[in-house]
């Protein structure tokens, strides 16, 4: 068997009348999605439809879980217990999972969303929360966290497999962390060189830094952020490049 | 076998730092209990309580959906359209089941509530929508819903089973249906008429009517309404009769 | 003095990352907007930056309030209470009138939406509900209502002005209630035929209906919708031909 | 003119049918209440009751302004832009005050709840957003502020008038915070030493910290919690030992 490497991006934030993301373009071109589940974006009628598509375009859901801020689109970071986010982690995959139950589909990761999956790097007893809650959900789960980060320990050592991420269209430091979106250059929005970062990542694990260092990653999963610029262009790009170059695109669980 | 009843409760109506319901009152009593969902009531850390609750005395879990309306409780009649409900209901019966599925429990009956569930009486795309929910989300879900009700109709005719409800502490007129709350001698609260009448509608399958005519309701689920003065006194003493009547209590699935 | 009218439509009606409506593009030619208070759109942030337009463009800022239904956009009908409405409209009233203190501006006018606005037309208690939390909160608002409806009625006999509305985008049945969406030819989308009826009701207070009759609604303000397609050159259109036709626009307020 | 000092306590924290508090009990002892605004707590019907025991028991009414997290009930830290705590105070003050209006009165005040006071006394920005909202909304509010604190700073140098608040049923540590509610002795829920400790700190404007060591604060504002056990009592023992002492009770803007 060759290379497998999967596709990720986000999908299902819209929310009532107001639409978000182009979950119909990108859909063809990806095999999994961070679905939202209501607590950021996502209300039941369009995450129905969200998952619908999913299934006509054999796309992997996951949950992506947040923090409750609807108005701050869970990217504000919110001091909450473990017990509150284990608890409202439950909730999220349940509801999301209710749905994809209904349409004979199950959950197949959990990737936290903005300010929680920043959290998820930083402090312990956030980590803690949400690997406890997909183990006790479905120990099945992936969990989808950058290589070597806390997230990714915490499950590692509870038994959760993760599904180590890569992002195609954000510029990294040599450091492994992302070049925050406020710098210059954080933003890789040409789909050729995106398609070359895709490729490189999945044949050899390798990802160039700003400063030309390299970095070993060894993704599983790389993603491309649903409001980059293009984003459906991108992810057709890199799909098409690892396609050429041999690589098979399929979800973590694909045997 | 003998005579089988069970005794259903609401619970779960706590939100945030407000509490509501005696929930760990009413447990000891009840065989099931139809838990908030978060719609009108409830928040995931208090309804994880509240099934750790359950589970340690052994209360089967159902789904009290509700229309979207926290602060009107539920209770306030909202024109939704069928896939609306239909989508809500999964949306509610996947959050409260991945609770419980983390607790190692199933859910075990949906029942709606407040102005949904006057609505699934009287309207029959309210009903077709939340039976349709069942069916897809488990076709082994109970539905409570009273005996020849237009929501029992449409569940028999999916292939739902119907838990036919009958209701300790409030009056009958002689069509079957209650009286009103607004009106005089509405509630039932004297433990000793609770519990007559739960030994009648056991053994007998009847109540009579404020007019004193007989009504046959033959149900296989008593309900006490949780914000009924006195509820776990009642609820003790339906079950107390009931066991001192031969009776079994146990929810609709049990064998 | 010649003659004066209004030109009004939605605006606000984005929700935190969410953007809806075209704010910026129609604030040049309109004199009086309808700005949602947060109960079926707009949170605090994009309210203010809607208002700061409305100042900069000296636009009439009016309050556009709601049922408390965001999710649902405040199209659904939902049963209130009248202290409910009158208590959810005072509560909207001051939320977005303490924006506008903040910036120097007060507000001119309210404007139910959606169901409300539908509701406020057929039911007295909804009418009346509006009516008592304008007159209470300021009672120089003026109210926004089709000429001889109901909710125009309990206005003027609670002593508070109404400003006749009509509509320049949709259609008109002989009864003069308007042609619902979702029949053919319900919208107008010409700019041409946008000007000329506005013209027409603005110098000789009349419209023709879909059956060719001619209504007399005599209106204060015309309003063009913010979601039908091409809104901001509707608007334009009909505000040149208005100048053209030596109509002076102003809110209702103006002297 | 004698001594002069408010007593203040919060109020307006039920929400739908969830009651929380003791507003009835508490209002004939305090001069002054800070009532939520929605955000935390309050529904718009449950404020205008509120807001209507505060003028018949002639209570004066500030705005209790909070963080967006109602099911947190505004006590988890969230992590806002200025901008955001601007427009978010801005809306729930003119929310609060429109009720006011409607029933002839004004604002009086403004204190910030939960994690979101915590938050003014450590965050320069936190502090600024909130004394330029009052500022814009209306000049005249007073800021209840620990005296000395940032928050005190911030409104001075601002212009806005802060009235210095102690608190009666809290410990003070000899650095002039409070002692943490989780240590023991940080609650003081004796009547009688509630009430020695309002007349020495509206009389001498001192209180002995937990060390024995002497704290001066000279406050015009004694707070009591309204969900310190027994806080009606505690209001009811601090005032008549005030009246006792023959100081004046009053709210800060009374002259």
């Amino acid at each position: 068997m060759g290379i497998v490497i999967d596709l990720n991006c986000d999908m299902g934030e819209s929310y009532g009348v107001w639409e978000r993301g182009q979950d119909a373009e990108l859909a063809p071109w990806v095999t999994s999605a961070n679905v939202a589940c209501g607590f950021h974006a996502g209300d039941p009628l369009n995450l129905y439809r969200t998952i619908l598509l999913c299934r006509q375009e054999r796309v992997s859901v996951g949950a992506h879980v947040s923090y409750p801020d609807r108005v701050g689109f869970g990217r504000r970071h919110l001091r909450c217990t473990e017990e509150e986010i284990y608890t409202d982690t439950l909730y999220q995959l349940g509801a999301l999972g209710g749905i994809c139950r209904a349409l004979g589909m199950g959950l197949s990761h959990l990737k936290p969303h903005g300010a929680l999956y920043h959290d998820a790097l930083v402090h312990e007893e956030v980590a803690t929360a949400l690997v406890r809650a997909a183990r006790s959900y479905d120990p099945d789960l992936f969990i989808y966290a950058p290589p070597g980060s806390l997230l990714a320990q915490v499950a590692e050592e509870m038994g959760i497999r993760v599904a180590a991420e890569a992002f195609l269209d954000r510029a990294y430091r040599p450091d492994g962390t992302l070049v925050p979106r406020s710098e210059p250059g954080a933003l890789i929005t040409d789909p050729g060189e995106v398609a070359r970062r895709a490729v490189r990542l999945a044949t050899e694990g390798t990802v160039a830094a700003v400063d030309g260092s390299l970095l070993r990653l060894s993704p599983r999963t790389l993603c491309i952020h649903s409001d980059t610029p293009g984003a459906p262009a991108l992810a057709r790009a890199a799909a098409e490049a690892l396609i050429a170059a041999g690589v098979d695109l399929a979800p973590p669980w694909w045997r």
